[in-house]
Parts: structure tokens; C-alpha cells; sequence
């Protein structure tokens, strides 16, 4: 590793509460031997949908404000940062720093952006987003990248 | 509540990551919703015993050097301590401080502990306990106490 | 120590971040050295007035805007709580599990608290307080109080 | 900002426990009002001195023995960690995401990383190194690295 790879590695892993990297750790093998990586990815969504369910977005009338009330929580719970992109045909979340890798490790790459996937849905749900409208993963989640990328449309 | 309840209150509340905490609620109320409670125990020992595999107990001759080595873990994890005490047919284990009621909530007492009842089992069966015994919680896990009690027997 | 006495300083020794713990038992056993317990208890208000100036408090029209304004830099850097209670020639203040025994020492308790006589100089101060009007520690920090009492009075 | 930058900047600014920060970020300012940053660089120096004492490195018969037993302390308290280089007439140190920026701020960059040298000091005098040998501060710290480099010579 280089010293830029070996400063963001340190940093990341240290980013994630040792408290509970180890239980999540086992917890991330235990689904992956107990049941098929879709099946996980659907529970990873439905706690995610419960999570956002928890943590209102209020008062937000632009893609600037949303971007502000979720990054609030974001911050507090030290998960990183979200970046929001309006297009013409979709919303674009670049979510920056969550510390999914370090808690549930490679093996967990294909389901646990879920978590994100579902909290995304729920606020955006809830300030209006059409039944049709779905928040869906874009990029993935791997040690070469600090961001994940998620895209709400049809 | 009076100012010792209140500080241990808050205490134990700030004791658990923020981290971690909002989502492990939602992962406590998806599977409370998902499975019965007797399977969410089972998955939670699961986990445990899986969590003990990672976190090897070395050079212990005596119940004070397993008490010790597993101190080392819980401390360094923020997870309390435990106290061990050998009795005649049995092996009783008392856990403070564990951070499961705050990550977890009280809707998850019927199950929460049994990650503990599962790292203890890996532990103690890795150091020689015979298949035939048995680590099972012996307490409730309740805002009153600061501890649960396990214990180890046919 | 009995089993609540044990779990009250577990819990507050976790409570103070071990990232800085070491760091800062050094500082005051240094100052204890290099200097009279009253001019490092100046040299802490000092800080204390810094320190509260740098977190401004906003629309306070009651006591008890004052103590929800507090409180929310208070549980935000995990510092406690404090409670505000006027009387009639005085404003009382209650602080509850400030880190400042687990960070500075028992060697440090006749000046650590004035931190926190500095932060609430300079915030009653900002709201008005007349310059004559002081705060001045009224208890002891030590290991039997999770609490100290200040008191802002001519 | 770049996307790296900005993630190293989250990164480094989260791994600074905030419960400190507030406080840590008032003493400096505090101590360069009160003093010549000579003379808080010598406190600084000291409190290092004392910190290296309370943190015995046993069992160091090799530079490498040193490098690991020094970041063991490190790796605990999250304060990144070292590495040494042993050349012909000196001992290099390059210590690795520190939080002194974050805590301190950048107005004390000339004087925070004498913290560092203390212990450095403590740590090799302790093991041997005759009186005649300083550790001195080779690197400035700024927001462009992430690491300061020390070394150990006549």
C-alpha cells in the first residue's frame, strides 16, 4: 500500500465503532451461510425502510434541503455524507464514508448498500416520490471507492 | 426518576454507539416482525457462537484466567465485564454492562442475550467443555439490572 | 464496591473518550506541577469563557430555553446534562456526568470544574447577566457526586 | 475540494473524538493569548515526557520490537501510528494520523506536535538512549500530510 491507501485504510477501519464491528461481522457471515444473498438484500432494504422510517425529514421543499436534513443525521451518526443530483429523469445519491465495509466486510458487498437503499427510499417516499419511483443501488460498494452511488427513478 | 437512576440512565444510554444504535433497532423490530421470537434466540446464539470463534481465549488454566482473557475482549469492545464463580455442578456467569438493551430496545429482552449465551458456549466448549454442557441465560435482561446471569451445566 | 458502585465507575470511566484520557491526565499532572491550584483553576475558566463563546446560545427567552439550549451542545459532545433552577437571588446550576474526574484526576478537582464555571460565566453573561453577576462552583467534584453544583449570584 | 480530499478531510476531522475537540480547541487558543508558542511548545514537550512514563515499553530488544510496542499505545487510543527507520547516524520516526490538527487547530501547528516529541523522548531515553541524544521535529503539520516526522539524534 502507499501512504494515501494506508491513511484512508486506517481512517475508514478506525471510522467504524469497534463496539460493534464484531458483532456485525458475525452477525454479516451468520445471514450470508443462512439464507441466499437476495434474501438478505430484501431484509437489508426492510430495516433500512425502518431506519428512515425513524429519522423524519421535515421542512424540505429542494434537493438542497434534503440534502441538509439527511446529512444532519448523517453526520450525527457519523455514517458519512450524501451528495444530491437533480436530472431530468432521475435523482442521483452519492453517498460518501458509510461504514458498510468495515462493518460487514467483502463478503457483504452485495447486500449491505441495502441498508442505504431502503433508508433512501423511505425519505423520499415520504416527501412525495411516486409508488413507481424506486431508489435502486448504481455502484459498488469495494475498498477502491469511499462513495456509493443510488439513483431514484422509474 | 432519581438522580442515581437518571445518571445510570444516561450512562448506559450513551454507552452504546450512536453509530450503531439506530440501526440496530431497526434490525431488533424487522425480526421481531419477521420470525417468532424463539428464532431471532437462535440466530442471535448463532451469531455469538460465531463471534466467540473470532476472539480466541489462549493460555487459560483457571476459571480466573477465563474470566480475565474474556475481560480483555469485553473491555476493549465497551462491552462491561464479566465475573465468573466455579460451583459444584455448574459454572455461573454474571454480565454487566452489555450494551444490548440500548442497541437493541426492551422488545428484544426474550432474545437479545443469547448473542452472549452463544459467545460464552464457543468459548467454554473451545476450552474443553464437554458437548453435554450447556451455557443458557439465567436472568432477565431488564432496565433494573445492570447485569445478566448465564451459567454452564448439564 | 458494591455491584451499583462498580457499575457507576465502569461506566464512567468508559464515559470519557480514551483518545484524549491519557493525554489529559498528563496536561493536569503538569500544570499541578508547574503552577499554584489557583492559577490553573484561572487558566481553566479562562478556557471555559473561550470554550462558550464559541458555542452561542440562541433564542432564549426563559430559564428553561437556557438549560434546552445547553443541553443540546451538552449531550452533543456527550458532557452530561445540567438542570437550571432560579431562586431568588440566584440562578442554580446542576451539572450531571461531566467527564472531568475520568480526564483530569482526583489531583485535579480543585480546578477542573472551573471549565464549566467559564462556559456558564460567558453564556449568562451573553444573555445579559449584569458583569456583576458571577458563577461561582458551590460542591465538590469527587467520586461519591455525579454532579457538581455552580451557582451565578452577585 | 477533490472527491479524496474530501473524504480524507470527513475521515480525519470524525477520528477526533468530539466529547475533546470543543475543549481542546479553547486550550490552544488560550495558551497561544497567554504565551510565547516557544514556551507553550515547551509544555507541550512536557506533558508528552510525563504522558511517555505512564506508558512503559516493555520488552523492546529491536527497532521493530519498539515500532510495534509504541503503536500498540497508539492503535488503543486511536491515535495512528508510527513508523521507524533506523539510518547510520539517527532514528527516524514518522508518526501517522495524529489528531493534533483536528484538536488543536492549525493556528498551534508550531508548537502541538511537541506532544509527540516528548513521548518520543521518554519512550527512547527510557530504552537506553544515551542523554546526549534529542528527538526533534523534522516535518511541519499540516492538512497537506498526514504524517510528522521526528528523529532521534545527536
Amino acid at each position: 500500500m502507499n501512504k494515501q491507501t494506508s491513511v484512508l485504510a486506517y481512517l475508514s477501519a478506525k471510522n467504524c465503532s469497534n463496539q460493534w464491528a464484531f458483532f456485525l461481522q458475525a452477525l454479516g457471515k451468520e445471514l450470508n451461510e443462512a439464507m441466499p444473498a437476495q434474501d438478505v438484500r430484501v431484509l437489508m432494504r426492510q430495516i433500512g425502510l425502518r431506519a428512515g422510517a425513524e429519522m423524519p425529514l421535515s421542512d424540505c421543499n429542494t434537493v438542497k434541503d434534503i440534502q441538509a436534513a439527511a446529512n444532519r443525521y448523517w453526520s450525527e451518526f457519523n455514517w458519512g455524507w450524501v451528495e444530491l443530483t437533480e436530472q431530468s429523469s432521475s435523482l442521483e445519491l452519492r453517498h460518501f464514508c458509510a461504514p458498510l465495509l468495515q462493518a460487514f466486510g467483502a463478503q457483504a458487498q452485495s447486500w449491505s448498500p441495502a441498508f442505504l437503499e431502503g433508508v433512501y427510499q423511505q425519505w423520499l417516499s415520504s416527501l412525495g416520490a411516486g409508488q413507481a419511483l424506486q431508489v435502486r443501488q448504481q455502484s459498488e460498494l469495494d475498498p477502491e471507492h469511499s462513495f456509493i452511488d443510488f439513483r431514484l427513478s422509474l
